[in-house]
This record gives structure tokens, C-alpha cells and sequence, in this order.
């Protein structure tokens, strides 16, 4: 999901524009050097409204964590296929694609930075949490359809998905937390591996690659 | 790798005790609040050397990074057995363990932290990029021996290794930044299908599990 997908552009809810300021602030000042008053540089309403409804800038980060995993709730189901192997095929295009798009970067970067601060703060983890599940669940539930269907092996639906799930976590974080080492990505050939170990795993015998 | 591993609690050099001092400031501040103040009022020597050396919290800390870097990669080659796939699964325990101790705990929230910088801060990026390659060149040299000496089949090393690397990065992340749902783990069964997956990878035919 790109940012474009997340803020309307032509919207004038108050809570579409509060959150779509607080990710063009969080994208330039970062989240260490972010406070409520350059959020309120970005948005275009009265900063009176801010300032009432959030008690602090990690309030209002809470509000737009909630705020884009409901739309990315929203978005994800759409994107099935009815063919259980091509949607996971799909899912690692997306999820293990070696290099990134600016404007995907700045986005990925910015819940990088919020997802460290779960580390030690419990609004930020339980806002992850929701996400973890709301991820591992459709994804189990996409590998449970394609066991009844025949094209899965039957394997452990919620293992398989938490394993896929941690590995995207993983892939996400060094996308934009590494640099190219000689030239060669830091996800250089993991999409392939993945592939070839998630087939010998799911699809029956005689069907691997 | 813990803290109790990384500072010798013996150790009068200076830098020994500066590191030490930023690493209890930065466990008990996080990153965000961190300043060089505080890390000063950990330190038992004279402040104005901190000062001296290091311009600014960011500067410390990339220090403080390459330190701990060194100290991994100087601990890390001792634990190998001369058995390729036990020594991969010695790895798996590490990283892929379910639960984590608390003082562990303390110490990967921080390298999430510092880790979260590297989105837009090149010096952070530079380090971890260093760190991404010291580990991935010692798993893929670890496989490359593992495939000369019949172990393991004739896979492509440093993209296995990547994947490898990948995964471990998406466990330590998950790991602190979620909690457990419904009493699960956000690692549960994880490291059980990795090894599936590995042994399928790696071993050759008829010694799957």
C-alpha cells in the first residue's frame, strides 16, 4: 500500500487531513525530531482541533497507526485472486522485491520508526499487535482455503503464516535500514529462495518447482 | 550475544566505560529521549571528555554501534562445532527463540531503535549495512563449507544466507514490538517451520525431516 492509497487527496474530512499532515511531517522531520507543533505546520485546519483531541505527539502517532492499519484492513482483501498459489506469489512481489520506490520508502521508513517505538512503549505494541494479527490471520486463512481447495499440502495454516509474516517484517527493515553492499541488494535473490522453499513446503508433490 | 557478554564489568579503560555508560542510558531513556546529558550521568569519568570526542548523541551512538559490532564479530566464529547443520541450529535457537530474557530484551529494543535511525540517517545505515555483511558473509561461508564437505547440497550461499539474515532481522523485530496474542507468541511454531523449510533446503535427499 502506497501513501497515495492511504490519503485522498481531495478529501476535506478533518481526520483525513490531521492524518495525512502527520505523515507528511513525520516523512521530513522523522519520528525523534517530530513534535505536535509541526504537525500542526502541515495541517490546514484550526491547530485548536489538534491540540484538543490528542494529549501529545505519541497520542496522535497511536491515532494514525490505528488510522492507516484500518485502511490497509480495508484495502487487502481486494487482491485475491481465487487462486491460492498466486496470491502468495503475489504477496512476495510485494513483500520481498529487492528494490523500493521513493515515496514507498519515506512510508516504510516512517512505521520502521514507529514500530521501534513498541519497543518500549505498550500503546505503539498493541497497535502492532492488531496488525500482526490482522496480517497472520488473512494470511493463514488464504493457506486454510488453499488446503480444503487441494492446491496446499496440509501444513500448520498459522505457523506457515507467522513464518511468512516475520520474514516480511524482516525484508521491510532492511529494505530501508541497509545500504546496497557492492551494488547488490539487501534482499538480492531472498524473493527466489523464499519462493522455492514455500513451494517445497505448500504445493503437493510433483508440483514443486 | 548479551550485555553482560558485550561490557566487561571489570574494565577501567575509558572507552569500555563510556560504552557502557551510553548502553544503561540508552536501555533506560530509549533512543528518542536520549541526550548526551544523560548518558554523562552514567559516566564515571570526567564529562568533558564525552564532549571532546563525540559531537552530538547521534555521534556517540554510531560509536557506540561500530563497538558493539566489533565486539559481535569477534565473539561470533568461536561457536562453531565443525558440523554444519548443528551449527545452524545452534543459530535458530538464538534467533528464532519464541521468548526472550529481559536483560536480552533490553539490549535488542535498543538495536531496534538505533536500527529504526538508519531510515534516514546515513551513519546508522553505514553500520548496519557493515553488520548485515559480516553476518551474511560468516552464514554464507558457513554453508559454503557445509556444501564442500557433502553436508549440504549445492545451494546458492549468499542468497540462503541473505534469507537466512532476513528472517533472524524480522524475528528480532517482532519479537519486542509485539506482544503475545491470546497467550501465542508472535514467534510460535516459527522456528519449527524454519527448520523444516532449511532442512528441505539443505540437507540432501533423505535427510529431511
Amino acid at each position: 500500500m502506497s501513501p497515495g492509497d492511504l490519503f485522498d487527496p481531495d478529501s476535506d474530512d478533518t481526520e483525513d487531513l490531521l492524518m495525512a499532515a502527520t505523515y507528511r511531517a513525520l516523512c521530513e522531520h522523522g519520528y525523534a525530531d517530530l513534535t505536535i507543533e509541526r504537525i500542526g505546520a502541515e495541517f490546514e485546519k484550526s491547530n485548536s482541533l489538534l491540540y484538543h483531541h490528542y494529549d501529545g505527539k505519541d497520542d496522535l502517532l497511536v491515532g494514525f497507526l490505528e488510522y492507516v492499519l484500518d485502511r490497509f484492513e480495508a484495502d487487502v482483501p481486494s487482491e485475491r485472486t481465487g487462486d491460492p498459489w498466486a496470491d502468495m506469489l503475489d504477496l512476495l512481489d510485494h513483500g520481498l522485491a529487492p528494490g523500493i520506490e521513493a515515496e514507498r520508502r519515506e512510508f516504510v521508513s516512517a512505521m520502521i520508526e514507529l514500530r521501534a517505538q513498541a519497543a518500549h512503549d505498550p500503546a505503539y505494541r498493541e497497535a502492532f499487535t492488531r496488525h500482526d494479527r490482522f496480517f497472520r490471520e488473512r494470511l493463514a486463512s488464504d493457506i486454510r482455503e488453499g488446503i480444503e481447495s487441494g492446491d496446499f499440502r496440509d501444513v500448520d495454516a498459522d505457523r506457515v503464516a507467522r513464518l511468512v509474516h516475520t520474514m516480511f517484517t524482516g525484508a521491510m527493515t532492511r529494505r530501508v535500514t541497509a545500504d546496497s553492499d557492492d551494488g547488490v541488494s539487501p534482499l538480492e535473490g531472498v524473493r527466489e529462495e523464499f519462493e522455492a522453499m514455500l513451494a517445497a513446503r505448500l504445493l503437493p508433490e510433483g508440483e514443486d518447482e
